[in-house]
Parts: C-alpha cells; structure tokens; sequence
C-alpha cells in the first residue's frame, strides 16, 4: 500500500516534497520547494495542512531554509536561523504545531551550540527527520490500538479528516481504516461530506481511494438513515481538544453523531495523540469555539446558496460529551470511561 | 405582511403570475404565463415547486390554455382540454399534485357538461380558483394549530423548505413561523442548509426574510450544537408522507434532528395536511426511500467537491420513527400519541 505522505524530503535531501492539497480532490499534484519563502507561501495558502503535517513541513522548511548559510560562526548562524523561524511564524500565527516545531528546532540548535556549523546543519536535519519520524510512530501506534477494536468486514463512519495527508502517514482516526486495509480487513468506508468546509469529501474521500480503500461518501444529515440501515458498525473520529473529563472538541458536527450513535447502539470511538488531551481543560465547557464567518456557508464552493442578507451561525467545532464517547484511542493505550480517572492516570 | 404567493392568476385572470424559483436566493422575479407551454416550461424547469404550488398551478394553467378555445360543442371543447392535460401531464410526470389537480378540472369538466362552453370555462375558472383557495385554507388552519404549541420569543429550527412558496401562501412547518409573525411573536427561527439540494439555505432563509422574521442558517452538522446551547425550543418539520403508526418520511435528514430533539428534551413537530397521511402504509417500512443521482453531492455548488470515482449514497428522504414525534399537525387536528389510534380516527 503506498500511502500518500503529504510532505518529506527528497532523496539528496535538498528539498521538501509537498502535496498541494489546495487542488485536491481534482489533481494530484507534488511540489518541490527547496527556499524558505516557498516553504512559507505552502503554509500560508494551505498546501500543507492538520496539525502534526504543518509541524513536519515548518521542521524540514527551516532545515532547508538554513542549510546553504555561509555564517562561518555560531552568532551569525544562530541570527540567520531565527530570522528564518520569525519569517516562518508569520505564515499561520494560529498554527500551535506550527511554533512548537520552530521551537524543537531553535532548542536543538542551542543544544549543539558548541560543534561546528556544519555539525549543527546536519543535527538540524537529523531533528527534522525525528519530527517526522515520531509522527509516524503515533500514527502507527494509534493506528494497532484502534485497529484491535475492529473485525473484518466491518461499516466504518468518520467524520472530517483525521487522515493521513493532515499528518505524516496513516493519520489518527484513518489509521485504523489503512492499516486493516493492508491486512484485508475489507471495511466499508462512510465519510461524512463535513459542511461547511467539506473536508471529508475533499480530502478523506480522495485519500482513502488512493490506496483503494472502499469509501462512500454521504452528507452529514444522511449519518442517521445509514446507521439505521445496519450500514455502521463503528464510528471514528479525531479530536481537536480533549478536557480532563474526556469532554472531546471536534470538527461541528462531531456531537451530533455520538448522539446517534448511542441512540443506534454503535460504538463511538475517538483518535488522537496524547498531546491533543489539555489536563487544564476541566470539562468541554472551558473550551472556546472558534466562530468563522458566513461566507463558508453561503457562498463556499462557486455559486451563492443563501440571500446574503440572512444571519449565519458558523461554529467550527462543536464539544462532545464524554458520556457519548465508548473509547478514546491514544498512542500509549486505549482509554475507557469513567475517562476522567483514566486519564489522569495516563499523566501519572 | 405580504407573504410571498408563488402562483396566482392576475386581476384580469388571462395570466398566471408565477415565481420564478430557480434564480432563488439571489434574484426575485415573477413571470407572466398566458401560454400552455409556458406553464408546461415552468412546471418542467422547477421554476414553480412544491407539490401544493405545482397542483395550483396545473390547475390555472389548463384553464388558461382552453379559455380561449373556438370550439362551439362540447366534444370538441372536450378534445381539446384532455390535449391540453395529457401535454401538462407529461411536464413532470413524478408529482402527484399535478395528476390530481388535472383530475380535478376534468372531473369538473364533465360535471358541467350540459352547459354551454362559455359556463364550462367560467367552472373551470372556479375550479382552478377553488384548489388555490382550499390550498391556502388548509395551510391557514395547519398554522392556526401549529402556533397554539408556541410561545413568543422561541427559538424554532427547521429543515428543507415547507414553506409559503410551495404552496398558495403560508405553507405547512413555516406557517405557524409566519401567523407569529404577524402577531408579534419574535421567533428566532434556524434554517438547516439541507444538503444536497440547500433548499433551506435556497428558499426557506429567503422567503422568511422577505417578511422580516428573525432567520439564520446553520449547515445541518450545527443542528446539534444550536440544541446544546438552548437557541432551540421546538423544531418544526414538513411531511412527505406520513404511515398508519406515525413513522414519517420527510427530507433527508429529519430522522437525525428528531434523534436530537429526544435527547435535547425539545418538542418535535411534524406539520402537514391530511392528505399526505397514507394509512396503506402500515409503518415507515413501508414507504419506499427514493435514491437520487450522485452529481448532487460532488457538484451541486458549481465547483467539484469530491473525487468523482468513490461511491456515493443520496437517499432524498428518510423515515422518522414515530417515537420521536411530539406531534402531528394537521388541518384537522393536532394529533398526539399513541398514534396508530389517533390517527385511525382522524379517518373515521
């Protein structure tokens, strides 16, 4: 199974490799981008997005953007890097992933200050490549968890994309789903469309049938009519936040599908890396919703479909209940209710 | 309030005056129709919909396609108007409405046969006028009862469009939202997009704010989070058809809002005339779901939002379980469970 990994670096490792996801679901196109201001406009205009793809794509961006530096000494090095990281900021200042990688990659730096330039360069690269690298392994990892709650044959739902092309692999709630397809499991995919912004249409659609997966896709409001109709089994869905409590945010839409999950007698299960739980958070309640304008509603995909006059309610992310989730699925174990013990004690 | 009336006859009533529904939202324009064909055009084109407007105006436009006939007997006037059916008929051979309407002037037609052509036409005028009337005393009265269920100042969320232009004026989930209007009573309404086809977002958001009532969109993944933060105090609902024991068959995505409204504790109306009640039809297992063409989802907003070879499933409706329903309301009555008897003897 090749799956699409949407940014690496190339063989001589002079240049990043990027999915232009701004084209899909209609062409498949990699970029090539070797300067910093192209590493920056791909982060600007989306060509690379999710989380954990931004961190992987600003880490081997700014090993790029620095590796031709002529700085013969640590002092004027270390400007040209954080004059490049500063530039780098600035392509998606919401981006957390964006600045902890900027960050893992300033602290290396700093950790190496005593070897040579070309010492650091390449111990640059070698934390560029770690970034990477460990997010596969979550993926991986998430990826047998989930994986061991599923049999064959089984009708999947997922929601959103929580796939590969947002991380660098198999993805978080899409693991499971790629991973049972190289071990011929043979699931029916559904994937909600994700209005407004059709994520799931878009993106999860279009990589899932890359690889061959079977996938249908389906608007969000016909969730209910196909897991009624015996078609669902399970439901897997990442997460853009988790509070102590296990209350999950999630792209809208999220909560309304646990309900019916419970209502239908359907597990819920929700995917992602420890780093997304916010022990701070105590419950969904201190999480803020993101509002986005209306113009993704009414007039998102070519043509105006709502009078421009009426309001728009356009949350982003909606939270739901813990007491609707059956699991949620991490990197280092798959946690069960009362998820507030349990995730307290993850942290221990 | 002017409500907006989607097929009338003029004052001089030599020509229907019909909104042109397929440049909704963005433009307000009526035609006038004098012509059968041009009643035939509207009719095939959906620039009139709504399965009570297209049965008003089948009945408008075969008056006005014989009411300036030369024939001087019966027989002839008879061919005539039965070339004249057979041509209307064959504009949207799907919609009930318009058999029965076309019925209906036949019938009445034959009724008067003993009379001179000129009192033929003025019955059929009558006639015509009759089924507009008769459509918008039952959408009065459907509004009547749906409002006594409502308090000033609620917030209502409804789906798809069940609204005046589908009908001769109020229409059957709207009309209660138009009768609080005229007396003050400051709904908040939400209108569900209702993918695939937006007839929410289309036409239920613009013809609630042409008469100034307080409308939002929402896409329908946001119906569950308005829920959650109490912007909603009932939701109201139209019927395609509604079985003996209470399932009702409505747009897609019906069944997923009343699955909501349960675990929400909010009231969940179903509002339609009683003619759309089918008590052959023992139970929603009974009313056959309709699958419409893949284009809808992955190209309906004039860009394409999803790789054309994955599967797609577009069921345009779904079955509401009768547990879910509050109530159904009717021009009769407002009926409340247990349904399979109250229904039974509504048709006693």
């Amino acid at each position: 199974m090749n799956i699409i990994i949407p940014a690496t670096l190339n063989e001589k490792k002079d240049a990043m490799i990027l999915l232009d996801q701004t084209l899909l679901p209609v062409e498949k196109k990699f970029i090539e981008v070797k300067e910093l201001e192209d590493t920056w406009e791909a982060i600007k205009k989306l060509r690379v997005r999710g989380a954990p793809a931004i961190g992987v794509a600003a880490g081997f961006g700014i090993y790029l953007g620095v590796k031709d530096s002529r700085a013969d000494n640590f002092e004027d090095f270390y400007r040209e890097f954080m004059e490049a990281k500063k530039y780098l900021a600035s392509s998606r200042p919401t981006a957390v992933n964006l600045f902890w990688a900027l960050d893992r990659m300033e602290n290396r730096l700093l950790r190496e200050q005593e070897r040579s330039i070309e010492e650091i360069k390449e111990s640059l690269l070698e934390e560029s490549e770690r970034i990477f690298k460990e997010d596969q392994d979550m993926c991986k990892s998430i990826s047998e968890y989930g994986l061991s709650l599923l049999k064959p044959e089984m009708g999947l739902l997922t929601h959103c994309n929580a796939g590969g092309i947002a991380t660098s692999g198999y993805g978080t709630a899409l693991g499971p789903m790629y991973l049972g397809h190289e071990r011929g499991y043979n699931f029916k995919v559904y994937a909600d469309e994700t209005r407004p912004l059709l994520q799931g249409s878009r993106l999860t659609a279009w990589e899932l049938n890359q690889v061959g997966v079977d996938v249908t896709v389906i608007c969000d409001n016909m969730a209910s009519i196909v897991m009624k109709e015996g078609k669902i089994d399970a439901i897997l869905v990442g997460c853009d936040r988790v509070a102590a409590n296990g209350d999950t945010a999630n792209k809208i839409g999220t909560s309304g599908l646990a309900i019916l999950a419970k209502e239908y007698k359907i597990p819920f299960y929700v995917l992602g890396p420890t780093s997304t739980i916010d022990m701070k958070a105590r419950t969904g309640k201190d999480i803020d919703i993101e509002e986005r304008g209306s113009k993704e509603i009414y007039n998102g995909f070519g043509r105006q479909t709502a009078p421009s006059e009426v309001k728009f309610y356009n949350p982003a992310f909606d939270v739901t209940d813990h007491k609707y989730i059956t699991a949620i699925v991490t990197e280092k174990a798959i946690l069960r209710p009362p998820f507030e013990d349990n995730l307290k004690k993850l942290f221990e």
